[in-house]
């Protein structure tokens, strides 16, 4: 039994909350006194903190007794609260995907003997973590990932409810692309290279360039071919292009009535309500891995299948479980002495460790309903 | 020769004065020094005054002068200025394409003694015209009309420019579309029910419905079947419905950083610049006027097709011309006394003169090489 302080009280935050709480001893803190007094509603033994994590102070007081923090703040906070986390020496896992390099925070990490585990949900996260063990299985030559968060329910023109922050969706359609293509890394525009997938208990779905691999262009230089694209129903690309195309993007301001205002703003806070995913709004999570290469000198591949769905008996969402989960699961075995490694850990770092660390992430999520169907040939 | 006073600059206001000046003395009235500026430019002998036509004694300014009137204002404005002119016992021609009943100042403008053809454009315009025409020709058990301005350069993914006031082009995507079927007035929303058009010249467009058939809904009870829609290129009404079914056309105001902003009123300036036709850019103007039914007891169809390209020689745009000039058609029958008839006169009345008075408009247009081909079978 540990303190953990969870930074976020978000669906993720939430989600961890509950799941940390069932063995350990969670306070949880966030700027929202509904989404915190919900949480206590659910387990009254978990600690509140009403705080604005954008002060240094206040996240200070929230981690002041932690043995471990979990960070779920929005992308745009992540870097600069993951660095007071670290500055206050706590050990952290990190799921705020925030878009700044966290190798910069390496060096402070390892002089503050801080174990700092970052982007470590879903994807990113546990496909980093199945890349990172079979790099040392086998000579890797490819490998895809296909990931999306998608309603149950369409409805018409984008089919999409965002299961996570809509600020950081809008993120995912502006963010240039970074893949590996022959050894070398190529930008290509997001939303590019539409292709249609048929995925298994889904049907067909479409796949798009994102900028996905992160860390994993710096840790595995040795693998030529690598892509993450994300996973929509088909045409949602296309109509978010009519939008990109005719303006409804643009960082530049226009001037309206007296005030300046970007359009990608604006558009962001119409996108907003269309695409509100609603408590009990049923959703699920599908992801493919492929890791192609020779092992033993032959061909082989591996594949993974993920296909989550909202949970009806906790009521939670399967974003928030998959990605959640990922994370409750590093965050235990870093409080279980399992893994140490001061620095910044990119959650390949923990594949990487071999069979036991990858058996033990996979039966904590399958003890929670999260399967990743496994495929050898 | 008379006195003319012309109220707005824009492309067509434009057009119409050059036009109106080979013969007539003209006065133009617009709140743009610079429009104004441009078309004195073209030809001195234009009067210009610069004035703020939402002020009624700034409209009396401007045509206190007047033999006749012609009124080219935005739409938003069309109805109180044209008020003004009748209260001001001005014959005029309006081709402001108003949202209100014109009818309603029609008791006004018996009493004043003023002529006032409106809606005397392309379409509505010389559409109407025609069936006003064909009317008293046969029995009309059927009329179509599908009209739209077109940019000759395609720019996914709207393909379009705005030839004319881009407000009053997303009117054309929010007002409701009325229709006659089996002799009842039908509502159906805008963009609906697009069919495939092949355009002789053009190739495939697309044509949806739209709220143009306006004064002949009640001037032509006697015709079971009418309908009007507006032509673009394939692919257009969807995008349109894009923006439209995800909150972009929304009327109800969201808070955007302490200020009240409706999402459409944020759309339509996007779109502004997306739409916006730039002088020298080349467009089209395309027609089909589909008139069926009975002449001497035996089935007879009459078809129109109107297809005009962008005048290099007057570099006039031709939505400006096709529009401008059948205004100006009318205006010329008025001031030589070949038609009168106090009270408001949507453009059929004109048609429902008789040989005489269409081959006035369509010579006219003719001497301008704006073409009709008629097909009669």
């Amino acid at each position: 039994m540990a303190k953990i302080s969870i930074l976020g009280a978000g669906r993720v935050g939430s989600a961890m909350a509950l799941d940390m709480a069932k063995v350990h001893d969670v306070l949880v803190a966030d700027q929202s006194e509904e989404a915190l007094d919900n949480l206590k509603e659910r387990n009254p033994e978990i600690k509140t903190l009403e705080a604005d994590l954008s002060k240094k102070e206040e996240i200070q007081k929230a981690i002041g007794e932690a043995d471990l923090v979990i960070s779920a703040v929005p992308g745009f906070m992540g870097y600069t609260t993951l660095e007071t986390i670290i500055r206050n020496e706590k050990d952290v896992v990190d799921i705020s995907f925030f878009p700044e390099d966290a190798m910069e925070l390496n060096t402070l990490a390892k002089t503050r003997n801080v174990t700092a585990v970052v982007d470590c949900g879903v994807a990113p996260g546990m496909d980093n973590i199945l890349l990172g063990y079979w790099n040392k299985q086998m000579d890797v030559q490819f490998f895809e990932c296909l990931v999306g968060g998608l309603p149950e329910e369409k409805k018409w023109p984008f089919n999409y409810k965002a299961p996570f922050s809509p600020i950081d969706v809008i993120e995912e359609y502006t963010r240039p692309a970074r893949l590996v293509e022959n050894g070398t890394t190529v930008i290509k525009p997001p939303l590019s290279e539409v292709e249609v997938i048929d995925f298994p208990g889904i049907g067909e779905l479409e796949a798009f360039n994102s900028d996905g691999l992160r860390s994993l262009i710096q840790t595995m230089p040795n693998i030529p071919n690598m892509k993450e694209k994300t996973l929509r129903y088909p045409g949602h690309a296309q109509n978010i292009m009519v939008l990109k195309e005719s303006g409804f993007f643009e960082e530049k301001p226009i001037r309206y009535q007296d005030q300046d205002i970007r359009p990608i703003d604006f558009t962001t806070k119409i996108l907003f309500n269309e695409w509100l995913l609603k408590p009990g709004d049923r959703e699920f999570t599908a992801m493919r891995v492929i890791i192609r290469g020779e092992k033993e000198g032959k061909p082989f591949q591996v594949s993974y299948h993920l296909l989550d769905k909202y949970n009806d008996q906790t009521q939670t969402s399967s974003m928030a479980r998959t990605t959640g989960y990922t994370a409750t699961a590093a965050a235990n075995l870093l409080v279980e002495g399992l893994y140490s490694n001061p620095g910044i850990n990119p959650p390949e770092y923990l594949g990487a460790e071999g069979d036991a660390t990858l058996e033990y992430i996979l039966g904590y999520l399958e003890e929670r309903e999260i399967i990743y169907q496994r495929e050898e040939n």
